[in-house]
């Protein structure tokens, strides 16, 4: 029997509860959870906000653990190993999206956290690979955001080919932001922040934004006409993305990882006059978190994070929907 | 004195109109006109749909003719050499777009037809480098629609590096889509035409689509679900968008040439979840054009014309207001 908090309905308080994941499968590998990262997705997901869920929901989907058991087909694993899960537990393995490296984008990818149970728990299982090893010099405690907020702000680096000697903006320096500050900083680019609090622009300085502007104020935002190569957006919001865009570069890509729900409404003009593009990604592949590993360790990049005990797990989330957290929760079993 | 054709009017006829151009200018060419396209964007400028222009307007942007008269600072073209001219007279040669070779993305480029006077006269000038020699084998008569209408669309396959195994789709086959199909079959993609009308179908399949799908049938795009890795929209309608990117592969892209007034409504999911983008461009540079010639003479791909005489413009420019131009038309001096 695994251990685990549980949801038993949008919004309730996590109980604890126990199921039996059944015989490991010879694919599979089970973890010893030591620590996982709280996403506003688990919340999403808890809260039956997109799509009603199955209860009991058991969350967590940026876990950082040691391997605790191995199944009989799977060789390049080996106990206690050190290792991260983040949104994917496995894939379908048959795709043209996994044959070819994008496994990310597999259509029948198994969440970790949606038909399946996740990392809040004492152990969590997965296909092993969906399991990324930690490098030695990468810090555990706080490595398990980087499985799902830092891959999905590193993932575009890679997929979009962005230079060092592009000008880049982050919109919304939070959980997500204040990764991508730090991975566009040692890629070498020039960095701004779109931030609307006095706090966060000091911090976002602190972590690698060379510039902030005002995301609250459209003439700050409209002197900045052409100036990007490179916009991330990590918000939930509506904003004025026809202005965003007359800040983009000829060329300039907008690109959201932030599921903004309502639709994005832009004007083609803008797009048609400067050859610009509007996009969005998902998380990333096991090759590109491994690269993101590297990345992350040769240049000391990782999540700042407010550490909360397992127990104590009704009062970690609360504060991940207080909006309050910097810049992300992690639970810790010690 | 130039004799040409102007518009004083919007929707008004045009008359017979003379200018003196001044002295040429030592970066300048002069061109004999003797054919010259009639593009959409013709009429919007005439129309004042882009704004309010100063009238008397002489329209005209897809020229074909002899260089008549030399710059003394051009060393690079000849008395009577025959060249193409299309929606740029010149550029800034300055900024970083000119700098690096996307001269068709130059803030201050000297459009043909505005603030300028374009094709629809016996001569026309233009800075020399954005005239472009037109190669032995391709045919005059019907090159005109190349220097806008097809650089237009073949320029999204150079920028976007569109493969030979890409499954691509076209929507509108009219002026600038009957040309995509062309140049994506000869490009060696699967191509589908996207058309509403019988007619066209069966045209479309006879200028180099593979397959048809009604653009009006939501239930016959639908079934077409992520089977596109790009999807090149001309029209200037609004349609489904959303619908559309369903149509989209994982890392697929849905480009728009086509000016577009409504917002495009786009969902965030659906970029999201497949890695998918939304585009636009504008016509292409020099160099970009110079290739689509040499490949046009390759694969003998020319426009579809219907030919009228200069002096039955009018005529010829309410036939491309009607609709019906199979599929553009072209003014001929003789």
């Amino acid at each position: 029997m695994i251990k685990a908090y549980a949801a038993f309905e949008p919004k309730g308080e996590l109980k604890p509860f126990e199921y039996d994941p059944g015989e490991l499968k010879a694919f599979e590998v089970e973890i010893d959870v030591d620590y996982c990262g709280i996403c506003h997705s688990d919340l999403s997901v808890m809260d039956s906000e997109w799509g009603a869920m199955p209860y009991p929901v058991v969350a967590g989907h940026e876990v950082v653990g040691r391997i605790a058991k191995i199944g009989a087909d799977v060789h390049h694993l080996k106990l206690g190993q050190n290792v991260g899960l983040g949104w994917h537990a496995g894939y379908c393995n048959a795709c043209a999206a996994c044959e070819t490296g994008d496994q990310n984008l597999c259509d029948n990818a198994q969440a970790t956290i949606m038909g399946h149970h996740g990392g809040f728990a004492e152990q969590v299982r997965a296909a092993a690979n969906s399991v990324v090893p930690i490098p030695e010099g990468i810090d555990l405690a706080s490595a398990g955001p980087l499985f799902c907020g830092g891959i999905t702000v590193f993932n575009p680096l890679v997929q979009f080919d962005i230079k060092p000697t592009d000008k880049v903006a982050v919109i919304g320096i939070g959980g997500l932001g204040h990764l991508a500050l730090q991975f566009l900083n040692a890629w070498g680019c020039e960095v701004t922040a779109f931030t609307s609090s006095e706090t966060k622009k000091k911090e976002a300085l602190e972590m690698g934004a060379h510039f902030t502007l005002n995301s609250r104020d459209a003439d700050e935002i409209a002197s900045a006409v052409k100036r990007f190569d490179f916009i991330l957006s990590t918000v939930n919001v509506k904003l004025d993305w026809n202005l965003y865009l007359s800040t983009l570069n000829v060329k300039g890509r907008l690109h959201f990882v932030g599921a903004t729900l309502e639709p994005l409404d832009i004007g083609v003009f803008s797009l048609i006059g400067g050859q610009r593009s509007v996009s969005g990604s998902p998380v990333g592949s096991p090759a590109t978190m491994k690269q993101m590993l590297d990345f992350a360790r040769q240049h000391q990049i990782k999540p700042v994070i407010e550490k909360f005990k397992f127990s104590d797990i009704n009062q970690a989330i609360d504060h991940v929907r207080s909006g309050n957290a910097k810049y992300r929760v992690v639970l810790c079993r010690k």
